[in-house]
């Protein structure tokens, strides 16, 4: 058994790493155990709605740890300093990708505000170490992503679809998945829905909104998740005048374990 | 709300009426919050190995009691006579149906040993409770059981197919009773299957084995629990030489709290 102690140095190693501008890639599978969030940053005028859109919405948005308004150091996640610790960033102006970038040193200024939501890794590793496969993952692809035609509850210039991710499971790891997962309310918690797909708005399992395509057998039973992207999407629709968020599958990692978030 | 004596009151008068022939019919609904278990009554030199088939397979056989030899008193239940208050008894001579009867003061003797296991009436008050609807309640129809071709494990004269019960439900409520019923591992626990009935050996989901039929709408799922059918099923495939059982939905009205049951 290893301690949260040898899990958080793990994970400061690969900050480290990142801050130096020395790790620019996707961080799936880099400082197991550790929990990886969602990063949005945006001008302080818009955050006190983004916050409320957060509440009224915790299953896509598990929020994990707010900043104060200029202040890039968000010390309940280790020592991270959110301008420099995350392997690439994305930033937007007027709605629009700009540009990706290996840290925002420059970009960054006193009205701006930074959020770290939780994300799905850290289910997927309590799921994978209880024995429940993961195809996405023993394939080697990216989770298969879909706008739904469930709305989220809006706040000020918040508000759009839901959006979830998708992965199939036997019937016996399907009940297993939603048990484990209800454990981890802080990243995403339970599915959202189960079975057909058409009840939420997808028409075609096979073309997935964002991500990769994957099976589903015969014998198996697709469950739905809230997603990370839901927030991401949220904003790019609001066409804030200027944001910025990791970009996709390069998180930031935490001190925090992944065991710690478990409710029960 | 009503203390756990309340509860205990209103099911040792209604286990009252039954020890005095006044309570003969079905206990479903009676004494609201009390425990209703499931009875098996056999000869002594059965006991072990049923005791070993309920270990092997606790999501159909969740014992709540079990009592000494000879002994019809089962204190841990409430001051249960098992001779008496149960509303009606099943009489079974070389594994075949003989007579109900309203008691069993005749048939007692010092060689029988009484089992009381959890019933799914349990989860579904909790399920009530916390607003996800039960069809065949609601229409006021027995649940549908089924065979299936899942093995249940066996124990010397004890063994043969798991017996399930099905309630439909929509996605959201779907994945509700599976975090609800999680919670009563002692009255069947989470689903042992959703889904397709096919995968688990049922060809007409219309035509269930005991019980009767429940409609599953287009936007549903079907849920199955491991049933309290699978003992009794069990106990007359064994054509053991002498057994009484409660008749079915005539159940033993015990003084525990079903919310008591909660493991978390």
């Amino acid at each position: 058994m290893e301690t949260n102690e040898q899990i958080a140095s793990r994970a400061k190693e690969q900050r480290l790493r990142a801050r130096k501008g020395l790790l620019r890639q996707q961080t799936s599978g880099l400082a197991p155990g550790a929990v990886q969030g969602n990063v949005a940053i945006m001008p302080s005028q818009y955050a006190a709605d983004f916050l409320r859109f957060c509440q009224l919405n915790p299953k896509p948005c598990p929020l994990l740890a707010v900043g104060k308004p200029g202040d890039p150091i968000l010390s309940d996640l280790g020592e991270v300093d959110i301008r420099t610790d995350v392997p690439m960033y994305r930033i937007f102006r007027d709605g629009a990708f700009v540009e990706d970038v290996p840290n925002i040193v420059d970009a960054w200024s006193s009205d701006l505000v930074a959020f770290v939501l939780g994300c799905s890794f850290s289910f997927e590793e309590a799921l994978i170490q209880a024995g429940v496969p993961l195809r996405h993952l023993e394939e080697g692809r990216d989770v298969s992503i879909y706008r739904t035609n469930q709305e989220t509850r809006s706040a000020g210039v918040f508000g759009g679809p839901l959006v979830v991710s998708m992965r199939p499971f036997k019937p016996k790891d399907a009940i297993r998945a939603i048990q484990i997962t209800t454990r981890f309310p802080n990243v995403h918690g339970a599915p959202v829905h189960l079975g057909q797909p058409s009840l939420i708005g997808i028409d075609d399992i096979n073309k997935p909104d964002w991500g990769e395509v994957t099976e589903i057998n015969d014998d198996e039973i697709p469950l739905f998740w809230a997603c990370g992207v839901t927030p991401q999407a949220v904003i790019e629709r609001a066409k804030l005048p200027f944001f910025i968020t990791h970009k996709p599958s390069h998180m930031l990692i935490t001190d925090l374990a992944n065991a710690s978030l478990a409710s029960l």
